[in-house]
Order: structure tokens, then sequence, then C-alpha cells
């Protein structure tokens, strides 16, 4: 298959080297001169001119979630009729319904996000076994057809993702505000507190808690934003929680803790059991 | 040197196990007749009516806090002149003031706490590769005596530990408060809002964030009690965090936000350089 990667970043560039070894033609942009020439230079993209793309069978836009929009708001006469255009955004709902709209109908948009990455940003981090065993939300809207969302799936499955699962934009937000954006808020809030000599001296998993604390503002500061509304709920939920159990310890209500503390373990364990 | 372990769950009984590699007599006790049965029978240790303790070396107090300082009280009379005692309770400042009240001066007790644990408790789970590599801190107070510090601190490297501190009981449980017990605290917090279908599909990051909200309910929640002051401090400064990174969400801060961001990014890789 011939496919354009728009984006030459840790995601796209890391599509890019598993797409060409996987035996495709790979096409790619990347307004940042120096990562063309490096990406040109080790072969990992045939090319890169804009124009190339109305040639491709698959679009992968690997920009931020604005920069996304805008990239199809300026190249709509280079989409063509059949083609597959998906995204690996992490925040969908603005985005998904900006692009749907921008579109003609012709054109086959299926979002996706990759749930893998690096604290390293750029071409520089690719890493071609990042989405060994990962997992995948494909997005799936009122205007999705079957069609192309089964050719996402498969176009996933070679690059190595294990499971794919279809979600709402509403609800894959939903879900990756808890499960990706609070434990992001939640390592750099860490980080306040802490200094190196707390970290020197801390177990593993304090450190290992605030690993992903090593942040891309530019990206993140966007990626919070424009999911702000379920993140601030999250916000909201956690803090009460934490004030919660600040409670129990202030009356020492070693009831409420202890059984706090098994709902915990119980939950948690349930998972252990349904991983094994 | 003779060794006599007072609780054989997962830390007095890995001590054991590795102290017994090491080639030294361990002895030990423990009120659960099925483990007493299994550590003799294993022959991890070589006996273990308590009457023995003042014919040792050295005693480590493996019990929760509370009953340390119980077990203290109830057998005073079988500590002896030189002995070394030790303990290895998550929180020191209450424990180590009332068993420093209760000893006879000619009994050097020394407090420590072995950084390193797991999920599962009890004999069962012993494991003698459990400290290698580990942190440890060793209390000191105004009744510390050097030399007693310096057999504690050698038998703690043969065990395997790495890095060795020295804190009072202090500066220990406001470091636990932040680097242990809030992790703790996050970690069931997250997972009262999750369920297993969140776990199954969250990135690895979840997993690894809540792998500690499988806590030991009854020994968690002493411990907790017994910081209270400190944690309750942390879990506020925690929830004032959350609501300042919501506030930023709420006015569109993203100057603010980028900026939180590049702080928590600057301090993390700090120590990421620290530590190559």
């Amino acid at each position: 298959m011939k496919i354009f990667i728009v984006g030459l970043g840790l995601i796209g560039a890391s599509y890019a080297e598993c797409l060409r070894e996987l035996g495709h033609d790979v096409y790619g942009h990347d307004t940042d001169a120096t990562t063309m020439r490096k990406a040109t230079g080790n072969g990992i993209i045939k090319g890169g001119t804009i124009n190339m793309m109305s040639t491709c069978d698959v679009v992968v836009l690997a920009l931020y979630p604005e920069a996304n929009i805008k990239f199809v708001k300026n190249n709509l006469d280079r989409f063509k009729a059949g083609q597959l255009l998906t995204d690996v955004s992490g925040v969908k709902r603005t985005m998904v319904a900006a692009i749907e709209s921008l579109l003609p109908k012709t054109v086959d948009y299926v979002s996706h996000h990759p749930m893998a990455g690096s604290e390293n940003p750029g071409f520089d981090a690719r890493d071609r076994t990042l989405f060994r065993g990962a997992n995948a939300i494909v997005i799936t809207t009122p205007n999705t057809r079957n069609d192309p969302v089964d050719r996402l799936k498969k176009l996933l499955e070679t690059i190595g993702f294990s499971t794919i699962k279809e979600a709402t934009p509403e609800r894959h937000d939903a879900f990756i505000a808890l499960t990706s954006q609070l434990p992001h808020a939640l390592a750099m809030a860490l980080m306040k507190g802490s200094d190196v000599e707390t970290l020197d001296f801390a177990g593993n998993s304090f450190k290992d808690l605030t690993r992903i604390a090593s942040i891309n503002a530019p990206m993140w500061s966007e990626l919070f934003l424009s999911n702000k509304e379920y993140l601030i709920e999250e916000l909201h939920k956690m803090s009460e929680e934490l004030l919660l159990i600040a409670q129990y310890l202030k009356t020492d209500d070693a009831t409420a803790l202890t059984r706090y503390m098994e709902a915990s373990k119980e939950k948690r364990d349930v998972y252990g059991n349904h991983q094994d």
C-alpha cells in the first residue's frame, strides 16, 4: 500500500518505520527541514511533498489535535475518494467533529488512538517496537462506516497492536481523562513537592510514579485543555477522595479507613485475576 | 551470630531466610502455629521459644508498630545488656519513643526501615532476594550510640541493602508520608473510580500506578493512622495542587499550565541525569 504520514514526531516516525518494514511504500511530511532530511536520508520515507498525498491509499495525521484540523482545512483538495484517513491524536471529541465536518463524505475518515508513547518526543525518539502488544482505540461516530474501520484495524494489527477496541469520541475522552491524563497530573503534582534528594532515596514505586512527570509540555498542555471538561471532573473527584482519606485520619476512623483499603484491594485483585 | 526474629511475616521471614543463608544461627517466633511449623520445618529458623531471645546477639522486631511496643513491654526481662535490638516498622516517631522509654539503657536499640516490600503479605510470600539493591533508613535519636548503628549497618549491608541513610524519626516519617503513603493513597483513590474494564484497557502506566492499591489493609491502616499528621498534610497539599491544575483548565490558562508542566519536567529530568 501507499501510505502518507503527516508529522514525523515520535508516533509518526515510529509508524513510518514500522510500515516501511512491513513492505509498504511510505511517504511523509514534516515542517521541520532537519527531520525531513533525516527521514529521507534513512530511507524511512520515500519522499515528502504534500502533493503526493492524493496518490496514497492511507493518510495518517500525526500532528497535535489543533494542527491536524488546520492541516485538513488547508489541504482539502489533496484528499481523494475512497482514501482511508486516520489520526493518532490523544483527545478526540472536538477534533473528530471538526475534521468530519470539513471532509467530503467520500473520504473515509476513522480516527484512532495508539496507546503507547515515550517521555522523549520527536523523530529521533522513534521506535518501531513501540506498538508491539499495545492497545489501540478506534473511534466510531454516527458517520463511521464499517468497511474503513475494518481496514484500519487490520493495518493496526500488522503494526503490532494486540487489543483494539472501539469507542465513541466521548467515551474515549472520558476514559483517557481517568487513565492517562489524571495520572500525568498526579505525577506532576508529586514532583512539585519533591526534590532530587527525595527521588534519590525514595523507593522504586515513587520513581516509577513520577517518571511520566517528565512531560512534553506543549503537547500535553494542548491535550489537557482540549479535554478539560472530563479532566476537571476527574481532578475534582480525586481531590475529594484524598480529603476523604484525610478526614478518616483526622477522626481516627480506623474502621472506615480499613474498609476503604479493603475495597481498593478487592477491586485491584479482581483485575489481577482477570489478567492471569 | 545468634539472631532472633520476632514475627515471621513477609519481612521477618525474608530476613530469617537471608540471615540463615549468610551462616547465622537464626531463631524466631510467630504467634501463628502454622507459620511456626513451616519455619522450623523448612529449617529457616532453628527454634522458636521466646526464652531463647536473651541468648541472642541481635533481635529484630518484625511486627506492626503497636505490636512491637506491646512485645517489648511484655518481654522486658528477656532483653540483655549489649544486645542489638532493631525493628522494621514503616513509621517511627511514636513507636521508637515508646520503645526507648521502656528499655533499659544497656540494650542497644536502633530502629531501621527496609524500603522493600510486596503486595503479598505473610510467611509464604518471603523472598530472600527482596532486599538486594534496596534502600534502608537507620533511625537516630538523641539516645542513639554510634557503635550499634555501625553494627546494624554492617548487618544490613550483608543482607543486600545498597544504600543506607540515617534520619531522625521525624524526618523519616515526613519522607515516608510523601514517597510511600501518599502514593498508596493515590492508587487507592484511583481504584475507587475504576473498574475491571478500565484496567483491562488502560495503558501500562495506569496498571503500574494502581498495583500498590492491592494493599494489606490491617497493616497500612495502622501505618497511615500512626503517621497521620504528616500524611494529612501531604493529602491536603496534593488535593490543592490538583485543584490548581483544574483552575488552569477552567480559565483556559495555557501559559500557566505549560509552565507547570515545564517545571515538573525540569525537576524530574534533573533526577534522571542524577541517576545516570
